[in-house]
């Protein structure tokens, strides 16, 4: 038996159809609607509601209410996981935010000095006195040794004009063609976090930056987090080439949107650098993450790789060099060498510590030459998962918040209505009810008898949990902080604390010995670096030697894209840090207890 | 209107269709029936006869009765170029005779030293203490550095098996697999003449040769020589595809044939190594030829190539390397490049002459390091076109010539009743008959009346042609030379002649300064060299130095194959060579003259 399902949006209505006994999130994923499902589709991230209308609809399981409230309930809110559909149904789906992504970086000087160029030449005439053959003519006037055959085959055809236009790479022709028109000559350099992804577009003959776009990761309908996305390869039959190619696609609409845009054709990007943690490259790449989900931890690669466009299928000039950076280890990946080709730790003086807090927090410590590298696993928190009203950088998040007089004050991003808490929000709330002694060292909310009377009114019970109402009355929806959701955020900050102080103790440096803290990624730039330190993710004495560098993984795979050094340097820096592995460290374990506490 | 054709053959009766009005020839090639055409289809060099029977068979052309003779013309021989179907017809072939071609080479010790290897690895264990990646530790254990996409997306399944079979060239990783059962490691050494084509089968384990097989270049029906068949891919739509089709498609039943023979399959082939003239290298990468035929004679490449087996369309292992090894210029190709590392030619002590006598004449001379060449347009004529009775190297040809007493004695290959006349039994005739006065030194046959009585006899008219008639009465057939044939190998041995001439001028050497002349090629290989030298081919002082060294060219692809070294041997040796373009020499052409008489 098949069921109809009217799927009901802003402006359109469309209806797809599925069996009896389907699970509805998949329905609507496996028809490409952008849904969240953070935790995978195992009903305990809640992110998957959707609004539901028609004759029957099912009643809320008890697991639902946790994440729905009443009225929600009561308008036809279910989690799409949990929805096994046994009748028509018409779904309500909300048009996707835009989401706000730290896309700016570090102002480096961006040195362009390619190893790819796009020029045209003239051949010298031919004589009985010079009978010398038309590809060595090619080849000495390009300073070139190799030629692909599909464009050996058409010299004979293009020597009829004396003019070629030749892309070279290295010492080897790309392509060989009768003289361009057009002289456009582009790349792109792109971030693939876990949520989401950067594109640059660089002009490659001056290095300028012409535009940006940034989306989610579409993969994220498979899990909020890398483990998760790893389970559904698994667990589904062609998962990997599932989870690969829904990637792909976006990121060829993200590059069809940048060309657009700019007056441009797929046909003129000739190159590409890419970053991302190890798990998404493999999962770019439709190679199986599994081993590096399961211990020992072992990535298939790390190495430095270099494709045809074609190979990874991505929609540009089918000659482009499509570069993807090296990795350190399986939590330690290629946007974190990028990071560190940012801040240029290859020449960088000092103690320095680098700290990347995106899904994961990845930390790099360097003690002159001494580089050391953790992962500590953070959770998604601070990106908005595993938060009861918490959210991504979209408009209406609440992203700054202080407590002046005995007034809550906040802001939302683009000062809408709000509509939840991201992450720097989060930070700033902790900080300050810690501060004001809503919340105890240990993470505990304060009994009610133990606060100020005018702080006893922001107590609240939510869904049966202690909990800080967090807007005001003239809010039109009500915003709590759960005493669960402090929990996450004492985890999420307790790692990267323990992350710290095991790579301090593995140098036997004091914090008070570093130079510079360099934060990077999304959350890592928007964060205001005193309420890190106040609540301890960042050692207290390390507040004014805080350099926020935005996204240093996005900087570096542009140095990458427009240097050809940078090849060379990323891979001294892979090989110069040591990667250590916290998952079985026991001095983590203690110092990941003591770290919790504010 | 259509017509029926019916196809006999020895064993087999087959049916084809044609239009009425399709010339014949066309017709029989299109479905791949082996006829020659070394004129290109012209009806100038009678080669294409078939025996045609019917209700109508078409009288004869004046043309035909050049070619066919009265005999003949009655049972229905015709010339298939000629004759435009216009009626239902039974065609009868023969069946094509098997060639005797050079196939050896002197015995070089070949040093095996490849660059190519299939070796079984054992990865290390992972464990938490070691957490290197799987591409990384398969580098490490094969002295590796890439590999290719299509195969690391691979390893995620294999790494489940311990022990790997890799297939690596230089520092990549072309194949990766479960360990393979067979341990099967071939190549082949391919020697494509303008005439026939040699294929050599080694174990690349052992550097051991197993089997050669031979057979004609499929491309002869477009024409004998290399300017024929140009010409044929520039009058013809997809010229350059058939071409090259028909050759790839020729080379790959041989290779079919090589590997059923030795129990191998196609798979077990992993490197290839490529000889040839300039001219068919182009047309075997279906590359069009036409600026090496018209002035200046410019090719498209003569750089060496390496590619893929799928690119070039041979049906081999898909990862198999192909190398073609360089050419010097549009008319001194890898083949001479392939007799150079023969006699090594980057070691020899003193000047050394070096002859590859096939279709064309190619000249190489060294005096020390300074090294020249030069092509001599010798003509097809050694090789049985433009010879009234010529014929390749097949049972029944020709092939030693002596005048005993008053008595032509004369051998055949397989001591088969006579059918005409190869390039070795040629030489020996004109020697002869010049020896014993039948032809005088300008090569003109001797007035009936100038001749002794006892060789009147010998003295014919062939189709209004003086001729000498070959044959003793016990023959069943009739084989004579005419005057037309002794001016084709007088235009054949000048052009060689002249060339060595315009080398030794160029070297300011005489030529009793030479210590070696090495002679390579079919037919360099079978002639008696004393007759080389008697009719003033070979200047005669040179009668004791001459060494025969086969197929110098096919032992070049197989020294090519098997040792890495060859590479930068056979690029030095293209550097050393100067060429001499003869078309333009006005010595060539004064020398040319002189050359031309006995």
């Amino acid at each position: 038996m098949t069921h109809r399902i009217k799927i009901k949006k802003k402006d359109t209505i469309e209806e797809i159809k599925c069996n009896d006994g389907d699970v509805l999130l998949k329905v609507l994923l496996e028809n490409n609607y952008d849904i969240n499902a953070y935790c995978g589709g195992e009903g305990i991230c809640g992110k998957c509601k959707v609004k539901l209308s028609g004759k029957k609809i099912k009643r809320p399981k008890e697991q639902e209410m946790i994440f729905i409230d009443q009225k929600e309930l009561k308008e036809g809110y279910r989690l799409s996981c949990l929805y096994k559909v046994d009748n028509d149904l018409e779904v309500n789906l909300k048009e996707q935010e835009e989401i706000t992504v730290m896309t700016g970086g570090i102002i480096t000087e961006l040195d362009l000095d390619l190893d790819l160029s796009k020029e045209t030449v003239k051949l010298s005439k031919a004589t009985l006195d010079n009978q010398k053959d038309y590809l060595q003519r090619i080849y000495e006037k390009t300073d070139t040794k190799k030629i692909n055959y599909k464009y050996l085959i058409k010299i004979p055809n293009l020597i009829k004009n004396n003019e070629l236009t030749v892309l070279k790479y290295k010492e080897k022709i790309l392509d060989i063609d009768t003289k361009n028109k057009n002289n456009n000559f582009y790349g792109l350099a792109v971030d693939i976090g876990t949520t989401t992804i950067v594109i640059y577009l660089l002009d490659l003959k001056t290095g300028e930056e012409i535009d940006v776009n940034s989306f989610y990761n579409p993969q994220k309908k498979y899990g909020a987090d890398v483990i998760s996305r790893i389970n559904y390869t698994q667990n589904n039959e062609n998962g990997i080439k599932e989870i690969k190619e829904v990637l792909i696609k976006q990121l060829n609409k993200g590059i069809k949107k940048l060309t657009k845009d700019n007056g441009l054709t797929n046909d003129d990007i000739y190159k590409v650098s890419i970053v991302g943690n190890t798990i998404m490259l493999h999962l770019l790449l439709g190679i199986d993450a599994l081993s590096i989900a399961k211990s020992p931890y072992v990535p298939v690669f790390t190495e430095e790789l270099e494709l045809n466009s074609n190979e990874i299928g991505l929609n540009i000039n089918q000659n482009a060099i499509v570069q993807i950076l090296p990795s350190i280890s399986g939590y330690v990946g290629a946007d974190i060498i990028g990071d560190l080709l940012t801040i240029n730790i290859d020449s960088l003086k000092g103690n320095n510590l680098m700290i990347d807090i995106g899904t994961n927090g990845e930390i790099v410590l360097n003690k002159g030459n001494e580089i050391y590298s953790c992962s500590a696993a953070a959770g998604p928190a601070f990106e908005g998962a595993n938060i009861t009203f918490g959210t991504a950088g979209i408009s209406g998040a609440i992203s700054e918040f202080t407590i002046e007089g005995k007034e809550f004050k906040y802001s939302t991003i683009n000062s809408k209505e709000p509509i939840g808490i991201c992450g720097s929000g989060l930070l700033d709330i902790i900080a300050e009810l810690y501060k004001y002694g809503f919340i105890e060292s240990s993470g505990k909310i304060e009994d009610q008898k133990k606060l100020k009377p005018w702080q006893k009114g922001y107590l609240k019970d939510y869904n049966g949990q202690r909990a800080i109402k967090i807007t005001n009355k003239d809010s039109s929806k009500e915003i709590y902080l759960t005493q669960q959701d402090i929990r996450e955020v004492q985890l999420a900050k307790g790692a990267i604390a323990a992350g710290i102080e095991i790579l301090l103790q593995k140098t036997n440096l004091k914090a008070d010995a570093l130079d510079r803290v360099f934060l990077a990624g999304g959350f890592g730039s928007y964060i205001n670096p005193d309420k890190a330190c106040y609540i301890k993710m960042i050692p207290s004495i390390l507040k004014d030697k805080i350099i926020q560098i935005g996204n240093g993984a996005g900087t570096g795979a542009k140095i990458y894209l427009l240097n050809k050094k940078a090849k060379n340097r990323a891979l001294k820096i892979k090989e110069k840090v040591n990667y250590i592995e916290l998952s079985v460290n026991k001095k983590f374990q203690t110092e990941y207890i003591n770290s919790m506490s504010f």
